[in-house]
């Protein structure tokens, strides 16, 4: 096989070889995939892991199995082509080699019209198989608002929140991306077919492993480590404290993309990951999709107030007539006396006050006395903020 | 009333004054309580808010408050008696009074057997009045969880998060105090009068105002003020957006202490404070009482170790046999020539691999090959740690 071009040499190795396998990344990154190819082939003192390498080479056909690709509409694409996703070289960096990151793919394996050169930033929502129905909830609503801001979902089309991230994107109109364990023909879970089909026909599908190849646990690792790549951030929606949705986020914080995670109730095992995470302050914790494009997008774009409740009519009041209105009793009727000593407020100005505050809706007069309106909030949690402190 | 003792003074001070008016705290600060009562007194050029204070002089006799103060079981503590919390002595800085905090009481009124000034440190759980199931059962199990720490509970004695978390700690054989924005012989809400007279029987009740007041809207401000300054740090457990519990935590960020926030359901309004502010990074999210004891504990006491799921068996396999393990399909059985080349292991090795992995349980052989044990683990989130790539 000496000799081929480097595209064939490629398929030979993402025929053999497993997706994210550092050993071979490694060598690929420093050596050049022919010049490991050959080694392979050619030298005298095989270790263990190339003689296993070696063995496989004997079955493999690249221009064939580059044919059979074609003819189910699946392309190859390897580093230097125009669809090649530069993000992917940050699989390369030490850093990421020293984290055990697993290196750059030797090519991917694409089904779909989206092309990766073409394609707006992709965030990924990932989270747990056993999912809850908040859990599917929420990713399909922050998906549906990733989209609609024009940036792509990519997710890994499991069942429960990766499943719900892909349909969330769909039913927003948008684009959505799905990186699988297995071949790209394949559907895995077979439940997901309708879903798999359906990406297909509009989206991307990527796969590391070429036609053919099954879903092994190692693979899943190797497409978390994928998917974080791709993406500018990973949002995680359901985790439980051990996980393969964490790993995509360990991938994501090794690779310095943006990673974030949504929280559920406290008593929910499955986001008792996505809690510990955000504890030890190694993801944001974001409520919806607005959270996300803020951390994600573009300086400047997207930025997020801090959330308040809207002004309240009470906080247009007049000084003193708010704090005679705050010393009307919570619960009983007071004679407007009795108010005037409890808002130190001397009592011809709060009968006047009184007169405004019926007038407005704000208390009324009753035989007992004065109290509060029924429609306006009152009781123990008063809701005031800050700067209404003191006056 | 010139010439009265401070105590005395403080009693009249007490009455006349609203809690946490900034105002009069500063003057009792820079002036002492004799001044400035004498200053109401005897001044010729009153203002409108003194003369509002001279006013209600009239009506006041503090020999006959105190009588009837104890007669009902009630104390009252001032600055330099033994029982006075140090603590609230942080009301009087430069910054809690730049912030607008309200400063130190001018003095306390207490009913309960627990004593100020032996007491454990305290906790507060306070939160949401129309809070949901799930947030009360947070509550009553986090403060229970504080109270067997060792540590004191202190809530508002409101409905919802404070009542649960009152009960929570009571239920755990531990402590409580409640501080109220009314009178320390009211109850507010009153049906929480049951639970009132359970804390005055066996914990504390604390007051800012004196015997008779009832609970005004500005009152549950200081009363606020009061929790978080009596504490080393405060959880909140459920808040909307604006809420009187954020109002709480606020306090507490002006006082330096601990701010703890219990996340929920995205969907939950009652929780979309909390989320907030921890997505602002000015509350650290908790999930249960030893994230609470981990941050308020001393140091080197309660450090809490990442939470990590219990090493599972497939962990402990010799690092071959796993490889092997990871190569078996997920979904159905596979030859053993097939598992070795997915493997990237010599078949001779992979067989004696399969036999290993088939006495411990983790593989069976069928007729159509080798297929994963049926009660381990398998699928697409194969729940890996980084540790177990790149083997």
């Amino acid at each position: 096989m000496s000799g081929l071009p480097d595209r064939l040499v490629r398929v030979v190795l993402s025929r053999i070889g497993e997706p994210g396998d550092p050993r071979l990344c490694g060598l690929v990154r420093d050596l050049g995939a022919a010049a490991v190819l050959d080694g392979l082939l050619g030298q005298a003192t095989l270790d263990d892991a190339q003689r296993d390498l070696a063995q496989r080479l004997g079955s493999v056909d690249p221009v064939r199995e580059l044919e059979r690709a074609e003819r189910l509409g699946i392309r190859f694409v390897v580093p230097g082509d125009p669809e090649w996703p530069g993000a992917l070289d940050d699989l390369a960096t030490e850093a990421a080699h020293q984290s055990g990151l697993g290196g750059v793919p030797v090519g991917l394996w694409l089904r779909g019209p989206l092309r990766l050169d073409q394609l707006p930033p992709m965030v990924a929502v990932v989270g747990a198989r056993s999912s809850t129905t908040y859990g599917e909830r929420v990713a399909a609503d922050l998906s549906g608002a990733v989209a609609r801001a024009g940036m792509v979902v990519v997710s890994g089309a499991a069942a429960g929140i990766d499943q719900a991230a892909h349909r969330g994107a769909l039913a927003a109109g948008g684009s959505t991306v799905a990186v699988l364990a297995c071949g790209p023909e394949r559907a895995y879970p077979a439940a997901n077919r309708p879903l798999i089909d359906h990406i297909v026909a509009t989206g991307l599908v990527v796969s590391e492993v070429p036609p053919g190849s099954a879903p092994l646990r190692s693979r899943f690792l190797g497409r978390n480590r994928l998917i974080a790549a791709l993406s500018v951030g990973t949002v995680v929606v359901e985790a439980a404290l051990r996980s393969g949705a964490l790993s995509s986020a360990g991938w994501a914080v090794g690779l310095n993309r943006v990673v974030m995670g949504v929280p559920g109730p406290v008593t929910s095992e499955t986001s008792q990951g996505v809690h510990e995470k955000i504890r030890a302050g190694s993801m944001h914790l974001v409520t919806q999709g607005a959270d996300v494009l803020e951390l994600v997008g573009a300086a400047g774009e997207h930025l997020l107030d801090v959330r308040r409740a809207p002004t309240r009519p009470r906080d247009r009041l007049p000084v003193r007539d708010r704090r005679v209105l705050d010393a009307v009793p919570v619960g009983r009727p007071a004679g407007a006396d009795s108010i005037a000593v409890a808002a130190g407020i001397a009592l011809q100005h709060v009968q006047g006050a009184l007169e405004r505050l019926a007038s407005g809706g704000w208390v009324c007069r009753t035989e007992q006395g004065w109290r509060l309106a029924r429609d306006e909030p009152h009781g123990p949690d008063p809701a005031p903020d800050l700067r209404s402190v003191g006056e």
